[in-house]
């Protein structure tokens, strides 16, 4: 068991599913559905050659998941320093130091030290919300860094996106159903050919609260595919069992 | 009961549901779920002195059913005059000549007829594949018309919806997930914005093959909202109790 220290605000906690621990801290940030979902959804690169970049990698939750699914070197990019070293830790912790690295760094610049045009995959779990003079942010910069727009709008995220990925190159975002005509239209204005969707709804008789999207870059437009639609929740309120397995792994 | 000249390939289908008698020809054309649900889908403006314009009508099947809806004048555009004239007679069949006027028309000169910024709502069931020189049609033009962008492509269809709406009048189309880049695309190049999309799987369990969306002119974007899919069978292969009520009217 490899020893890493915790502060006093974090604990650890497990998915199970994928026998990963990750150091979270409610104060700080703490990984949600989303993240498991973006991690169960994305198709990284598998080749030990292949490289993959995970952007606004929070605690690095996203890129622990997928590291079982790939033996491609991750990056993940990180702008707090608090919650990259919370990441670097978590990576130390399920003995991943080899295989992820963790950067400290504002995306913007992360081409300085990530070759264009040499990424297999870009995962991406962005800010959800716009940076609007009149939006209602948390006062706790932490978590309005990661829920609102502060440090890069998703122009700049899909921009770099496609600065990043090789040709034919596959980047997996999630992010929220309104955004959508965003998410379409910054698409379209840096290469980037949306290929597959999925709608989660937290009930089967709800809206979507989340859209899982893959995109290609430079790819032909061969149509875009919804997959079916992903409910987290049955009508008694327990999970469904796709997400039941996800978070707990098969229990069948 | 109006009495109406059917010819030979024709019959007339009922839509339970709505009480309305609509006549078909497997040679020419059909309705199909699609109408059906768009027209379920749609919202139009209800006053009396409301303008509906249906574009691409077919056998007139969207201004019919949603006839019940809205006092609202419909006018039914058909490029087809074999179609136009099936529409025609169902709308004497239905005894609705003084609320729908269908015109034989291709849809690029509408406006010469009805005045741009001057309608309420649109309603549209477009032709779905692109006119590509590999695309397989049908040798049956009527059919060809209805299904391949042979007279009209979905970025002049956009452009004459956004002609003829007035500020803050609403679109409703049904389309093809896989077209889903190039209706955001489109909406965008010609001041539409989304506004509602609902997804139809045949089955919970597979992917989307129609899409429903409303789309507002020049309205805020206060984001995309994602509705409840619609799931038309039922693991069983029956219809799920929402498309049945739509196709035979509510049983309960």
């Amino acid at each position: 068991m490899v020893k890493v220290q915790l502060n006093a605000d974090e604990r650890i906690d497990q998915l199970y599913s994928k026998n990963i621990q990750i150091i979270q801290s409610p104060d700080v940030f703490a990984f949600s559905l989303d993240a498991v979902l973006l991690g169960a959804f994305a198709q990284p690169v598998r080749a030990a050659s292949g490289q993959v970049v995970d952007l606004c990698a929070g605690n690095g939750a996203v890129g622990l998941f997928v590291s079982e699914a790939t033996r491609a070197h991750i990056t993940a990019v990180e702008i707090q320093p608090r919650l990259a070293d919370m990441a670097r830790r978590s990576v130390t912790l399920n003995g991943l130091d080899e295989q992820i690295t963790v950067v400290n760094a504002n995306l913007l610049t992360i081409t300085e030290r990530v070759p264009k045009d040499s990424v297999d995959t870009v995962l991406c779990n962005p800010p959800y919300f716009k940076n609007q003079p009149t939006s209602v942010k948390n006062p706790n910069h932490y978590l309005a860094t990661a829920r609102h727009e502060l440090s890069a709008d998703l122009d700049q995220i899909m921009a770099v996106t496609s600065d990043l990925l090789k040709m034919n190159g596959k980047a997996y975002f999630v992010h929220r159903p309104e955004r959508l005509d965003d998410l379409f239209a910054t698409m379209a204005a840096h290469r980037l050919a949306p290929k597959r969707l999925r709608f989660v709804h937290p009930k089967a008789d709800r809206e979507a609260n989340m859209v899982l999207i893959e995109m290609i870059k430079d790819g032909k437009s061969n149509g875009v595919r919804v997959l079916p639609p992903l409910i987290v929740y049955q009508t008694d309120g327990t999970y469904g069992k796709e997400v039941r397995d996800l978070l707990y792994g098969r229990q069948d």
